[in-house]
């Protein structure tokens, strides 16, 4: 197995059917990472031998989720200067603005990259795009990923022409 | 000098002004303390230091002040089992909601105590109470302080039958 | 049965789902506890009544959960100096917002030590947290259960290392 | 002096200059009404005392001002049938959307009759509008303030009329 | 049948399965009342109308209910002195934030006596005690009401003390 | 078919179910448009071209319906003089009020008309007013419309008057 | 003095220095207005009959500013046929949120076309845009602002490019 | 001069203060950075010029700051495949909300790395910490400015230890 580029780091498997779309599309990316359950409040010491050591096990990027009072990716960003992804996790009390809140509000120093609530497909292509910086071939690959992404707008737009709003909506009931 | 009972620490020392407050009401109990500038992100090494060695060195109770995704109290209680209680303090852009959210909201397993936004005074208060659990001279300085509130808005009340509303109110002016 | 350390009170019998989690990790730490049905609105006499008698009666630390304008707690630390912690109960409304605010934004002289919506079970470890001050035994329970979390989130992460992502989430269907 | 119809309240003497609007418009509106600071969490024994025996002394009505964790008008509607009118106060963190939350979410049993944030005029004019329902010259009066309120947008919109906007803007800088 | 002494006043139909709880609580407290679909934006007119004549036909109080942008409420209060109850119904997108907002932040001048979201119960209670304070024996009512809610709660208090945690809940699922 | 008036464009296909609403609004008016999904962020080009050419084709006004960082709107608004609806969509993790902020709060210079969360038969009803502006015909048809809306309610009133508050609810159910 | 085509609408004199930048821009594009000081609330005769013959007068679109429980808008909307555009105004307490959230969430039926808070310029512009619909001489103008936009943003862009940040700073404080 | 590495934008000159703290860490990072003033809303066409042309000379990282309905990093974003970092500027209604949600809530396949409320020096470290990924000089100084952090946190704890809060806080304020 290739050697991880990207760490993916949750803090609870609950977070795992969401995280597990940043592993996605890490593979679609050909991008080689590895995923890990650690907690910076119940396994803070693994966690924090994870982020330290994770730039001389050769990682470039984390992409850390967690939920409620989300100090993750901050505890990581802490004792590491790898760029760390932040995906809030959605809750069940507040949707998720106290994982946004505790994520993306972090103080001058110490950066965490703060991507849409739940939104770890994006943590993901954000983390090729920090990669491709210094990899034309990944940066091809993102290119040709945009250009799907219009062209699977257009075509959507092009069924909705030839079906009409019912048709299209019951196309979609199937 | 007394062994502090109780640790004050901050994530900056823009958050001293709010945090002196816990200081104060914890002289005014008697209560031994210590304060410490400590961050998260910025010096995680000497608060994770801080936290551990705490219970050995015969602090009970760890009072944690911080801002934004104020993670502190947090990690503190990561790696101790004295009760931490936590400060959200107020934020210029969304009024310490940020800080409220990222400390109160801890998963289960690692608890912060947390008091109102730039709460300082009520943290030192419950800092008391909690050592009074076990020690009846500070359960009677926390009686007595219960009954000077009472006395001190018995008082104001009865200045304001005295004054009105007008007088009282040009008296506050002065 | 042992006189109660810790009194579980809350608003509502709509309540008791979450706040059983607060009785049930007090016995897991061994914690006498009893468990009360007051409201600070509905029977105010018999809530201040409570209180004003907890100390006097054993009690060391007072859980209290509600949910709406969430008075119970505060009224509770009214008229007691034992530590009072507050579970905010999420509401169908405003999930639990308005229970957070009404809880944790007391006035100067009277803290409430608040935990997470929903964070019933953190109260429990919060009230043993504070009774171990005092209770070596306890706090070697406490120290266990500590290193048990650790041990359960690094259990999952060696299993998500053995069954990959798509095992892992297979075998939680099942 | 008259015997008092209303019962203003409020927590704290910084809540007195926003209360004082309410005492102004009850004067207004010819309505004998008393003042007193008493608060739900540091003197709960006067604000009890005051509630239950409120009916007693001829109140008809309480007006309760307070902010943040804002329980004073839910507890003397604990304790009385008499109709209470909450008043959140704004706050410094939260703007007063923490008074306003843990004022109105009351449970079912126990209403509050909640106003704007600083509202204390409103709580006057609605205490009044509560009196009139079984007095027709205060009905009269609230009838001829009504129209007085309209005339005086006319009056204003008259004076735009005449002065253009930037008229009347030099105007109100004078 | 009695001439109704409450009006209760909805926006839309789809506000009746919570406004039907206000019509049931005046039932048992014996005060005569009508219910109406008015809407200050589709039927402004009848809306207007009715508020207008309210006074004259024996109404005294006023409950309206309403969602989202919710007028109704204040557009009543704007053209009669009689006391106008509102009751913010929860919305689909914001859970009733909105409702609260539109409805509780009204200008000086005009108040709307604001209950809780959903909470048409105590919008009756309210207009019960508004109605009260001219009739001793509906204050009887309600004071009967209030020691029922404290029996209530002290019966669910007791059963909770004889089944057990386990056994309430269980009872509970019955 | 007619030329379209009326462009009705969305971001995705998952928001047709509501955007489909202003569709059938707007054939209600007689108003020809046409519908198609467009995206600000996966197919800008499409997106800025038709809003670019919109107004040499005929179109007189713009509907856009987006969700989250809402930006389609005004991405179009940006490079049109058409007047530009928008309808935030509802999320699934914060209501929609991610939406509606990214929507409505833009700068000086470039205006977005925006209507409720999921409001897009209001769009329609909108910009069946600003096409009525010069259409007396169609400003018939919304006067037509209103008094449709008031009669609807009178209806429900009626019914409701006839029913009571019980048989209304059963004949919803059935 | 041309008939008016716009009518500028406000609640209170208050919002008057807000609201005069939608006649200042209302001058720019040449499009004769007139303006208004109207409560929902406290002067709603007069209100609701300049809505009701707004149309018949001349007017074309209406533009209503108003805090708080921001109706003004709203009741325009339901007696006239008119695009009515909504200028939230910003509130001390919250910041105007209670503002946007009373006027942008109309039920089904009665659109209001809301602007951003304090947004009275976009309002203009918006009426421009939607009476330029039929107006190719306004429709150049506003053209001619984009155009103007564009260039300014370009000016200082250059501004920037020439001088530097701290020299564009200590420009900006002469 | 160096061709530049990282680009700042801004959608107007009002962000430059909080922006200017982004060129000055890349200064001291020794990352040469260019900065425009470009508004999604008001120079479109410059904007999507700036952003498609990004890649080709030689820009590795973009930043971009604006406020309320926050579009421009999206809108970069949508047309490049480096990687976008986005500011969100504190405004006057929401105190920044707004533009947070409106940058961070992007939709799958088009990421903003979000960073605080004003978060403009965390940005320049972030885009730092990306080009380091490939840059061990750079990867140094990152390593020595997160030593320089914790080297400032302490020397302020001690001297808070040397000074005491009060001497502290009098020095302060000299």
């Amino acid at each position: 197995m290739n050697l991880a580029h990207v760490g993916i780091v949750m803090g609870s498997d609950s977070d795992l059917p969401v995280m597990a779309q940043a592993a996605s599309f890490l593979e679609r990316f050909q991008i080689p990472y590895e995923v890990r359950i650690l907690s910076a409040h119940r396994s803070p010491d693994a966690a924090l031998e994870y982020a330290r050591s994770a730039a001389g096990r050769g990682l470039k990027v984390l992409i850390a989720g967690a939920g409620g009072a989300a100090h993750l990716a901050g505890v990581l960003a802490a004792v590491t200067t790898l760029p760390v992804i932040g995906v809030p996790i959605k809750t069940a009390a507040l949707g998720g603005v106290d994982s946004l809140y505790a994520m993306v509000q972090m103080p001058k120093g110490i950066p965490v990259a703060t991507v849409a609530i739940d939104g770890a497909a994006n943590a993901a292509i954000l983390a090729a795009q920090i990669l491709a910086v210094h990899d034309q071939q990944l940066k091809a690959r993102l290119a040709a990923y945009k250009e799907e992404l219009a062209r699977e707008v257009a075509a959507r737009d092009a069924k909705l022409a030839q079906l009409g709003i019912e048709g299209y909506l019951r196309e979609g009931k199937k």
